[in-house]
């Protein structure tokens, strides 16, 4: 069961040991669940692994607070359950979820239960499949099922910033590109055609690709290109007819689904190509007056300067809905994904007192 | 139920249609079991899925026939059930096992069947896992269980010769190339090093090997380095930390295993190599005595002339006993392990002639 009216780091590793890789966030949603349930001022809703909690006060204002429950896998030992690293202000938190997002998560779920009465209506939202295809994500479902409970006048995502504020994201597409050959026996691998082997190409593109950087509403966007899979061969004894490489284009947001499908058409150009997962990025939005409320009175709280986001993240898909939105929460965004990911216990009390400050704000209603 | 003393074609078409995938031979070894323990003149032993079946007339000479049950993997959508293309002498069976090896594993029946009082003492073998790892080697497993039923003064081996006969073999060694990396997400790339991208250089290597030819007692072997198998990657959104490159090296006879290991290991400077799998090539041992006898008399049927075998056979096997081997048997070899997989009927015929004139031959004990 977690405690969410107690201590903020034992809530947050309770979270973070609570394993919810993608796919698998059955037991942690249940605990999320229950916890909410057990306050009075909130009306709970469960969609498949995602839970749904808000206030309805008649606030002029409703604002979303949106955090993904999953995890990509454990490493290999597991880097769970978490550990603590120094002491006091300069402690961290060690291991799986503890940057992406589950800092975000249990900052949310403190507020959730301590602000009775924000001075906006509040839709906290926890959900599942973020870290996997577009098409799995908890949001996305949610939004085609109860799109009542999505809809808000600003929406924040909490994920890492090290407590900044971060606008926008990148677009994200996955691809897989098909290399054929012609299978053989390898003891007699000249009557076939190794498709491995001819594989080196699409490798050698894209170890020779320099990514590029770009410059949208004032921030700049670093977009990436990566193999993220590989996968050919049949037996030991059997020269492979096919390699697929799959790759992931982080793209800026100045570019469409289309113009980042077509890029990565183009740079493996004589291969076959297929889009398998695609989400366009947002523009960074820090224009719009709500956002800039958020911005002047969050970094009053914690100090900084808005910056890009590079990840994609669900602030695309509230910008698609016409909600504005950002990122902010605790952890390096860096280390998201890494073997020695870890959280400043120090980010998580900032980013629950500088949410806690904007949400309870008297000149917010 | 096997009918052995029916149509030799029908026989290898129940062979084949019995699919035997490495690992799942089980079903077609129980078949082959109940058909041989049906004739009174064999005396048939089990062993995981291997069968064996012998006569004891106590004749000066016993010769030892194998032939592996199992076949690499089926294609998509599956090579099976059979289908004869063409008629009368030219018809030829289609399908998984048709070349690799169930024509030589249906003559060996039909001849146990028929064979009563062999001028030589037959036994016969009929086993699992060829096409698999060393260590999983139905034929090793039973010269390490019981070597008595392996032993004897001369081997054929029913592997596809095309009907002719071929001596020796290639070695064969498989080893896993390691690349690592560092892991990141993929949406901040550059904070992680894509172990992906680096394996460009393992399959550049592979691809621009030229593979050597090596003469060994008067036959031309030729090698060959294969990848077959690559894998790398975690989840669609993690830049790797490891690729691995699996390779086939299938090495002259004149090369000792040692010698096939720093090869490979030299070819690969700079990764980590394991050698994960390796087994000896054999000389062709054409000048062994009975050796040449069984050439003359088999050749005397089906002409031609001996050649090389460029894949690894269980002939290694016994030239490790100290028992000369040959491969005889029907099928393109070219064509093992292909999707295109067939044998022309007539090599059936032509191989079980061939066999019951040898075996039967009056000045043969």
């Amino acid at each position: 069961m977690l405690d969410l009216g107690g201590d903020l780091v034992a809530l947050f590793r309770a979270v973070c040991d609570t394993a919810s890789v993608s796919g698998d966030e059955r037991v942690l949603a249940d605990a999320v669940e229950a916890a909410l349930r057990a306050c009075e001022h909130l009306e709970v809703v469960r969609d498949g692994d995602t839970v749904v909690a808000r206030t309805s006060l008649g606030r002029d204002r409703r604002v979303v607070f949106a955090g993904h429950l999953d995890t990509v896998p454990l490493t290999v030992p597991p880097n769970l359950p978490t550990r603590v690293v120094g002491e006091g202000d300069a402690a961290e938190v060690w291991g799986r979820g503890t940057v992406d997002m589950k800092g975000g998560v249990a900052v949310a779920l403190a507020l959730a239960a301590e602000l009775v009465e924000p001075a906006q209506d509040v839709t906290w939202i926890f959900y599942d499949n973020e870290e996997v295809a577009a098409e799995l994500n908890g949001l996305g479902r949610l939004v085609r099922n109860r799109p009542d409970l999505v809809a808000g006048d600003f929406a924040v995502l909490g994920e890492p910033t090290s407590a900044g504020l971060e606008g926008g994201c990148n677009g994200t597409l996955r691809a897989d590109v098909r290399v054929p050959g012609v299978a053989a026996h390898s003891a007699r691998a000249w009557t076939g055609s190794n498709a491995i082997h001819a594989a080196h190409e699409v490798l050698d593109r894209l170890a020779a690709y320099v990514p590029a950087e770009a410059e949208v509403d004032g921030l700049v966007y670093r977009e990436g290109l990566n193999a993220v899979g590989i996968r050919g061969g049949v037996a030991g004894n059997v020269v492979p007819d096919e390699c697929v490489v799959t790759v992931n284009y982080r793209f800026a947001p100045s570019r469409t689904v289309d113009d980042a499908a077509r890029h990565v058409t183009d740079l493996f150009s004589g291969f076959e190509v297929t889009v398998t997962d695609a989400a366009p990025g947002a523009r960074p939005g820090l224009d719009d007056p709500l956002a800039a409320d958020f911005a002047a009175k969050v970094l009053a709280v914690t100090g900084g300067a808005p910056g890009p986001k590079y990840g994609w993240t669900d602030v695309a898909r509230f910008a698609e809905l016409g909600v504005p939105a950002v990122n902010f929460g605790p952890g390096d965004p860096l280390l998201a994904h890494k073997d020695d990911e870890r959280c400043p216990v120090a980010q998580l009390a900032l980013c629950r007192d500088a949410l806690r400050a904007w949400l309870s704000g008297d000149d917010a209603a």
